[in-house]
């Protein structure tokens, strides 16, 4: 039974994954035109995700437009946290779903003004395996990891560390308090994913935020050059 | 197209979740009939789950017989880490497999002596949300949280929520250092779930610890009492 099951499964499995690689591509397309840069924010819960786009929009405040897409299981509370930073911030529900899916950012995108708009910032539901292989039709994805997490998360998530286009490791601050060898995580991001960079930041004492912000700034200017062309 | 993938999707994962279903129970019939205790332990990736194992085997040296299997995506670090501390442990590799499912128990336990064994804890795949759905043949399941992940995680994965028997609030040692407010977080526990019992440890520090070992002691007495009768 269990043999059937699986043979039957995996052609399925592969449609959904089309299906949402088409909606994906769709979403890109739009986001290009318009020249906004996105991006898909993958970590695990508790990793900051939240924290960090709180401190960012902070930062962006005056400088940038940036328009938020949240995904949480259960909850508005990451909506509500991000709306105090930003005024296009939608909220998707996924009920018991692991993950975002290309079809819930194209409608949510309807639902925003996004006139102006030039970053995005797609906060993935909590979990560090099962976004990975959703398009969402972002420019990058980000992968982000914390020190308090333990230093063997990357070694053992290798899938997102290979997709990502930015490692970033939150938290330094509570550095002094638990034990992290960060030469050994950078080596296992490096046998994985050999040129992508790798930043340290603390969304809560905003250190290192300075080159993340750069990094955005050098993906805004891209998104919008290319659309230039 | 996605409509159409809806609706043959549905009735697979249906398919897929009774063979599961009929595995876990072949497993929890032998479980029952050697009088083991069997825990499935489920919290997201850097909660602690390995580090709370390797306490526990500590304590347990000298007087009880435990056996350990841990899922992870790749690498065989933490079955290392634990194989320290108890000499039956298998390590699962799932690849890209977001949760354990009772087949690979099932094979996994063939691998095992369990002659003696009373009590056997089952590491999930770090995730807080795709292990929930999976009966492994448990006699219960463990939802462990961390401070440094932020209060908000029990309402935000209330399926785990619901279906604990037991939730644990791990490292409490961190409390000087992060925000956490911990009545807030148990009472969006007890919406969920309103007699799970609730233990704070540090499986740093060992706080806490003896009222989980008592828990598991329970656990032990029941199996082996209904082995009993």
């Amino acid at each position: 039974m269990s043999e059937q099951v699986k043979t039957t499964r995996i052609p399925i499995v592969e449609r959904v994954l089309e299906a949402n690689d088409q909606l994906a591509e769709t979403v890109r397309s739009e986001l290009a035109r318009r020249g906004i840069f996105a991006i898909d924010l993958i970590g695990a819960p508790g990793s900051g995700k939240t924290a960090l786009l709180e401190a960012t929009l902070r930062q962006l405040k005056g400088r940038r437009r940036p328009a938020v897409l949240v995904g949480d299981l259960a909850t508005r509370r990451d909506g509500d946290r991000l709306a105090r930073w930003c005024d296009r911030v939608v909220q998707i529900s996924t009920g018991d779903g692991c993950h975002l899916e290309a079809g819930q950012v194209r409608d949510a995108l309807t639902q925003l003004d996004l006139d102006g708009v030039d970053i995005l910032f797609i906060e993935n539901v909590g979990n560090l395996i099962c976004p990975v292989g959703f398009d969402l039709g972002q420019a990058v994805k980000v992968g982000l990891f914390s020190l308090t997490e333990g230093d063997d998360k990357a070694a053992k998530h290798p899938y997102l560390v290979t997709a990502a286009n930015l490692v970033l490791l939150n938290k330094i601050d509570l550095a002094p308090y638990v034990s992290f060898d960060r030469s050994g995580f950078e080596a296992d991001v490096r046998l994985l994913n050999a040129n992508v960079p790798i930043l340290s930041v603390s969304a809560t004492t905003g250190e290192g935020l300075d080159r993340w912000l750069d990094w955005l700034d050098r993906g805004v200017s891209g998104a919008q050059g290319a659309r230039a062309t």
